[in-house]
């Protein structure tokens, strides 16, 4: 079976995990209406590609807060990575350096940040951390973090409330005894709203993440995509703004680049790219992803990224 | 078979009743446009979450007309319980006691009055009438309802017109011999424009059911959460706004108040709960809409009822 | 199998008929997209029902050109009647005659003017006549038709084209030799513009049928119910503008008046009608239409034909 | 199988190419959904048919850039004729000269300009050239062309990128060894934008091809027929303006030309028609659009060309 796109990599995912984990990580809140919206909504967006240029340079390049990465798609925080593949997280941080781009390090990680840390020595991570919860535990947490070299925190401002996720209720999912998250603690994602937004930029941050946590929390909130447009005309440039959900082509991270977003994240197409072959199949789905921004790149006329902008898109008013 | 949403219920009362009841409780008249739209038109309208709030504390309950109940979902009027479970109303009656919510008794209950309110004596009941009946019949059953301690009477303000339900003509349905309807009336509910709520207003109503009967009378009539808006914004706090028809979970319970509803009323999962086991069925189905409910503000950063409002949701153009 | 509503005589129509026979009724033209959109156009308009008014005198009566008919249904002009009853236009002329409504008389009738006059003496009927023909040949045929009592003419603006109907051509659709077509004429019918509406009245018509010939010709085209408003506005009551197509349900009519038609008139499912059992049939089929009619205009609040108005829907947007 | 529609033409082609060929011409880029919306788009547009028209002449006939062709379907550029048909392109230049009409040659052809020309002498056809090609080898090709009559140049403004077309990578298509592409060069078709359109006016063409390739290229661009009001509203008269993409039946044709296209060109149907049987396919094929697109125009109140105006139709705001 060749891996020609993401979807071969979920049809492989699919057939070769068991049953409990392949529905922990496709599942979605409820009646999964948010999950299928993330991808949907793409599909309402039409390109306005402009033909007559120049497209014998091209560069895929961009920045995170200053760091150059090799294109605007790195790898957001998912928990259990051992579940995919017996490395986990430590696959995943050997093929983000390799592709060079950012890796999000998810608290629900499987391996220690140390452990990370040292198969990657010079990846260009973030960590995750939720917010609201025990402060002493978290500082402790932040000082690891630092010392392993990560160099960001992504705070996410979730309770300690999880979506209703009809499958793992009926599967009563649990992680394997042999695997356990090592970190807990709380942190800034998961904005949907431009109130929000706007809170969050006045509270100093660097950069929002749109995000709805893959439709995995509350059902019936907008499509990340839908949600970027009023987020990023509320920041306007003031900070920077990323996206996470849906992302399954080349074209889509350039749709979320023409609305404003400047980098996006993946997430259940990075555990399909571990469940296929560990830091090889990830590297196989970032490829793909690469290859495909760039051919959207040139057949919409953009040589660069920083010459992607909204008039490259129609957003259906549906 | 765990029970873990609503719409397992309805799959289980699929399974076990009789097609012919399965069919009456289920029908729609003519086409089932209607009944289908209530349902649809929830999956339209889209949350605008907030995250950056504190949600140590949780509040989910309110009031109908002072009255204080545990949380914004009672029970609407539907008729024939023994249908689904041998004791009927009463099962119904104890649900509601105990989970400490209004139960709107129907008309065409197939226990009487007085043995509701014997099972359940500390419930909050209103009960269902029909106007334009015979006068001196309901001035007969009002009295007793009121001898019975319930607090409240719902005007329907239907005709003796029965909406065309083909299934029903096609089985044949007739109530079986020895279960007897025991109240004959007539009363306020079923209001889908501004114009009514108007009049009703004027003529000194203290609460309005937004309804169509489940789908069940008129035919191409519109979803009551999109008639909801209409009436709402006609009404403005004069009176207390209420809703049933399409609930299935605590976000759609949560939609319907960000729309104005001050509580919405479950028929059709009633009755599958019922169907299920009785007064431990019903109670289940809202131990499940509560605690779903409950979520689902939590998640959108809601912690009580009353901060609940309109820039909570963005309702499609469609 | 009972017969319940319009789509139960479809069922039986497909079961009993040729396929040959069949596939000419129910042809569109091309991908038939106007056919379908027909019935679909329906499906978007909302009732605004009114609850709060006393219903205890209902009357479907209406009239056309000053002559009443029992409810706003006729039948129209559609071809080949012994097709589907070996009595042919005789059965439907006896059920029209009956149900005291308006029979309109196709040019391609299988039965004479006379012949049709002589079964149901006391019939509303009016005749069909295509225009842009051979004047002579038409002049005999209106003195005939006015011979034998018809009140009307019908001019149908269609030239000798014919729509493409596949599975005609692939069936190699024939009359059988035993079949003949009784008059050969031309005439007004098909308008689906402001413009020709605008014609139409300006050259001195009385009414004006608002139709796509049942998706037959032009594929393409709007549905019958979306064209309407725009002509009701234009002709703005200076002559009478009813509609055919799509028709299935009483609420269709309803929804068809309340847009402002003053009439409706059957296609196909008169042919449905013939089918299963002649005249009785068709008598069954418009009986059917007539109490889902005031059923709906009961459950709407409207009870009288004169008191349908447009407040009474509410038409989508899509 | 009677041949009726260009739907026949598809499912012969279907089952008689090789799973590779057929693939190869059937391919969109990455998930189709451009390639879709190709069709898809004229479904959401209505006529606005005259029916009070006298149609009594009829005339199809228009001009390209002062030429007159039979009726405004041409034949659009596509490659590698011979996997359809042994003759290749031959077949394709007679058979546009039976009917004719404009055959624009592909570049990708596998017969040789002067081999096209040889045998449809007389035929009217423009040549496909790609831009930002070797300058040097263009010249020579352009010289060949105009040597063997060609009357026009269509300059294709792609780079040397050709869109992902999955199914073609797992097939790993590849033209049979004894088939040779005849000719490489560069250059105007497949704009999409009215800041492109207005360049390629203001740099002195001639007319314009709206086209994006069969959804071949970039996924998720416009449909051509929804570009199309966009870029006619821009080059307000200044140059003709074409379209390919979609056309199926003579309907959709008449929607283009109502929306401001002078003529169409047909892709994936000419390969369809030479598939069946060479030349005399691709004429049936074409005298199939025309006798449909006559028909149209005659049920539509068009007798000619130029009367042919955007009042005909109505746009779907979705």
């Amino acid at each position: 079976m060749p891996m020609i796109c993401l979807s071969d990599f979920e049809a492989y995912a699919k057939k070769h995990l068991s049953k409990t984990t392949w529905d922990f990580f496709a599942a979605g809140a409820d009646e999964c209406c948010t999950r299928d919206e993330n991808l949907l909504a793409y599909k309402r967006i039409r390109f306005r590609p402009r033909i007559l240029r120049d497209m014998s340079v091209m560069d895929t390049r961009t920045t995170l807060l200053g760091t150059e990465i090799s294109f605007p798609v790195g790898i957001a925080p998912t928990g259990f990575h051992r579940l995919a593949w017996p490395d986990g997280e430590k696959s995943t941080a050997r093929a983000a350096e390799a592709m060079n781009t950012c890796y999000i390090t998810s608290t629900f990680s499987t391996c220690t940040v140390e452990e990370i840390a040292a198969v990657a020595p010079n990846g260009f991570r973030w960590f995750q951390l939720y917010i609201h919860c025990n402060r002493a535990l978290s500082e402790g947490l932040v000082r690891r973090v630092e010392a392993a070299g990560f160099q960001g925190l992504v705070l996410t401002a979730d309770l300690p409330y999880t979506g209703k996720r009809r499958d793992d209720i009926r599967n009563n999912f649990q992680l394997p005894p042999h695997m356990t998250v090592k970190h807990f603690e709380g942190v800034f994602e998961g904005i949907l709203t431009k109130e929000d937004a706007d809170l969050a930029v006045r509270h100093g941050v660097q950069g929002i993440i749109v995000s709805n946590h893959g439709g995995r929390q509350l059902d019936g909130g907008p499509a990340t995509i839908d949600a970027l447009i009023e987020i990023v005309d509320t920041v306007q440039d003031r900070v920077e703004v990323y996206l996470d959900g849906g992302i399954r082509t080349g074209s889509d991270v350039l749709k979320a680049l023409a609305l404003g977003a400047k980098c996006v994240f993946l997430g259940r197409p990075a555990l399909w790219g571990l469940t296929y072959k560990g830091e090889e199949g990830l590297r196989k789905v970032l490829q793909i992803l690469h290859d495909e921004f760039r051919l959207s790149m040139a057949l919409a006329g953009c040589h660069s990224v920083s010459g992607i902008g909204r008039n490259l898109v129609q957003v259906s008013k549906l």
